[in-house]
């Protein structure tokens, strides 16, 4: 019998990314993570098709594998000589300590992993940045939580929904809502029961009343709560930490799974900025108010975060943080559909953030971020207070991007129905070059919308044309008054 | 009533993506595209989450305003200002005419619409550059087909099924096939009905006479056909035209949904290149085989092309074609969840396909592709004719990256059953260091696996370790007889 010797091989060689191990995160949580309680189990709660997710045997042999180590003929994946990029470089305007060059060889997370196939929940080394990042921010109260990448926090919605509900069950949601999770519901034949919302969103006591009520004849009770918590779209209301106590008081209470959907929180305009030019980012993270995350004893909280308004939409990345068993199936539901995010994605977030940033660059943009939207939040509302009429009201967000104005229809001339109204506001608006978003667009309730409201964004246009934005907006309205 | 002046903006100043309009690739096709017929209408065909798909009215309000006159407070989306890369840049090994620069407002596919939120189809130039290149090489011949992006053909099956399919429908398969689909399948509650499969691919005969002997007891009637026909994964096996057009016409017969997954198609190792050391890239083009889709006169045939394995795998991108009806639902689902591909992906080959090497650049790429796995392929069979032992048999494949060896186990000197036999044998080869694929993994016939097969690939170990892998296999198999 011949002699075939060692085998061994650098991942540029192989083409391999050298990652097809679990996602588990241990080392970048906190010590004592060990002495938290661990998460319930939701076992009875998954829908069929929750139910029917599971490893496949495919991935399941290559996790058990150390791939450094093989001749590949398992896997149908190019070697990395067969994919024409050599390099990508970013440069990045702000905080820059140089161009970030990626190449082929240069480090565990190279060019070469990024351009082969990877991990479902995402790259090791981006994944245990995160799980850092996640457990600095929110040091969530029980020890089973797990990280992982999504492609973007509605991929992660329509995840979360296809994996806890199946066809004509129920879930709860602000009576008006992030229209991709309308668009999502409607198609999965999802009905979506509508909370009362208040000066401070989500009303924890119509929320419990609602499911007092709730009898057998309307079918299985609802187990999610969809909620956005900080400067909700589309009406940039804000839950106090007080109420997302009551709201998980709640949830404990008629065993409901909390969706928070939270992209806006990092975006915070909020009272530790006032009148303090000096504030730092160190105490800025301070100030960063509990999430849903951090109160969660029994694990039945899904948080999605998303690069999308702190990094950029165009990733399509985000990273959600649940229970192991949730998230597990969260990777098995990407295994079977879109893989990995993109690599070329993960890898510019990874030189920045990882390489490059770090944990405290990150917070320093994060900052920066804040206090940019809170300038164009205050040119906005200034622009609001000077020109639109008294029939519009509107409260200052105290985080994110939408500034949400009503106008008491009842007292404009017209007689038509608001939604008539609407649509032939914003049709005069678009001719007159300002597009706003239409309240309808956003709204889950009942009965149908007898409310007149715009929601408006400070993010997108430049700061100098918001002033004149919203003079345009009140002349319109003014010819209804 | 002050006066607002004019408004307009540059696509950077603003950060909005100037593509909100809805994909019609009508200029990218043939000039005599109108005298072809239409294809047929598949309402009547559609799973209820298929029904259920819409437009939404917030991205349908998007479409018919030009973006670059407003001013954009409708639309949750940052100013580019706000996202911290300035510049991404890319250098390419082969035929590279220079570094390739994306920078903000550079043109109408800059780094400020890679950065944002972009349309679900894919950027309108890049999808415009793909209907070309599907025009140019599969001819559709009926009209009103649509190609659009994916997330890579993984996605794009699991969202054919959802759209054609509920819990308890039968699917058409190859005996083996793709894990993918099986993971895909197995989640959402659809039966794989397998097809017998000679040395040409899938038999027309063995699913003519199973669709035809199939009786209303047995459920509904398949109607989605999933077939790899170039370099099957996993046996390797290409069909010819003759034996696609006795497929199709069983799918006439029969009325099927033909989901052509062609990711090895452009890797022909093809009689075109034995002898002629002088074949030029418009030599390869032209003998590249007529497809599925340049077959379908019916608009029943969703082809799948990848980039995963003539670009790169990590960039999660792929293309998808069809009939308008079928890709205006693919859009709505990626509407619903994934939105569209990584804008960093997409920029990537928009740089390198679109405006470094174009069309025929990009035929001189897969020609050359194809050559080197055409080399690989050589090596990999050599080593088997070299070592392999009479009990192991397997054919040359002509396209794609693997090569099946089927074991005749009734001749080895252990009873274990194949899949015993299978577990044992390649537990023993990954002890040295040797990873293959496993029959296993893609059988789905419905009797229990009764052959011993491994799929080996020649893409991803270095060249010069294939004979070595070959001979660790012969090896291992020679303990056994």
């Amino acid at each position: 019998m011949p002699h075939h010797g060692n085998i061994s091989f650098t991942p540029g060689a192989t083409g391999l990314s050298l990652e097809p191990s679990p996602v588990t995160n241990e080392i970048s949580k906190d010590k004592n993570v060990h002495v938290k309680p661990t998460a319930r189990k939701f076992d009875h709660r998954f829908s069929a098709e929750g139910l029917s997710l599971a490893p496949t045997p495919l991935k399941d042999t290559v996790k058990t594998l150390d791939f450094a180590k093989m001749i590949p003929l398992g896997n149908g994946r190019p070697a990395s000589e067969m994919l024409p990029w050599e390099e990508l470089t970013m440069r990045v305007a702000k905080r820059d300590t140089g161009l970030m060059s990626c190449v082929k060889g240069e480090s565990s997370f190279d060019l070469a992993v990024a351009l082969d196939y990877g991990c479902s929940g995402g790259s090791t080394k981006l994944v245990d940045f995160l799980t850092e990042h996640v457990e600095s921010i929110h040091h969530p109260p029980y020890s089973d939580w797990q990280t992982c990448l999504s492609i973007g926090s509605t991929s992660a919605i329509e995840r979360a929904l296809r994996l806890f509900c199946n066809r004509g069950d129920w879930i709860l949601v602000e009576e008006y809502t992030y229209s991709g999770l309308i668009t999502a519901g409607k198609t999965l034949g999802i009905n979506m029961l509508a909370i009362e919302m208040d000066d401070g969103g989500l009303n924890a006591n119509d929320l419990d009343a609602k499911l007092s009520a709730w009898g057998p004849e309307k079918g299985k009770k609802p187990f999610v709560l969809y909620t956005v918590p900080s400067g909700q779209n589309p009406t940039g209301k804000t839950q106090s930490v007080q109420r997302k106590r009551l709201i998980y008081e709640v949830a404990e209470k008629h065993d409901l799974y909390i969706v928070e959907d939270d992209p806006y929180y990092f975006l915070q305009h909020g009272n530790f900025s006032k009148g303090t030019s000096n504030l730092t980012a160190k105490e800025y993270q301070t100030h960063l108010p509990a999430t849903y995350l951090s109160l969660d004893l029994s694990g039945r909280v899904l948080r999605l975060d998303s690069a999308s308004k702190i990094l950029a939409p165009g990733l399509r990345l985000g990273w959600v943080t649940g229970c192991a068993q949730v998230i597990g199936k969260f990777i098995e539901q990407a295994d079977m559909s879109t893989l990995a995010a993109s690599g070329p994605s993960q890898v510019m977030v990874h030189k920045l953030l990882c390489e490059t940033w770090g944990h405290g660059g990150f917070m320093n943009w994060l900052f920066d971020l804040s206090l940019q939207y809170r300038k164009r939040r205050d040119t906005m509302s200034a622009a609001c207070a000077k020109y639109l009429p008294s029939v519009c009201h509107w409260t200052l967000p105290a985080v994110g991007m939408f500034l949400w104005i009503k106008v008491d229809h009842t007292q404009l001339s017209s007689r038509s129905s608001p939604l008539a109204l609407e649509e032939k506001i914003c049709e005069e608006l678009e001719g007159k070059g300002l597009m706003v978003g239409r309240g309808s667009w956003f709204w889950v309730g009942s009965e149908s919308m007898n409310e007149l409201c715009f929601r408006l964004t400070f993010a997108a246009a430049p700061q100098e044309r918001l002033e004149q934005a919203i003079r345009i907006l009140a002349e319109q309205i003014l010819l209804y008054t």
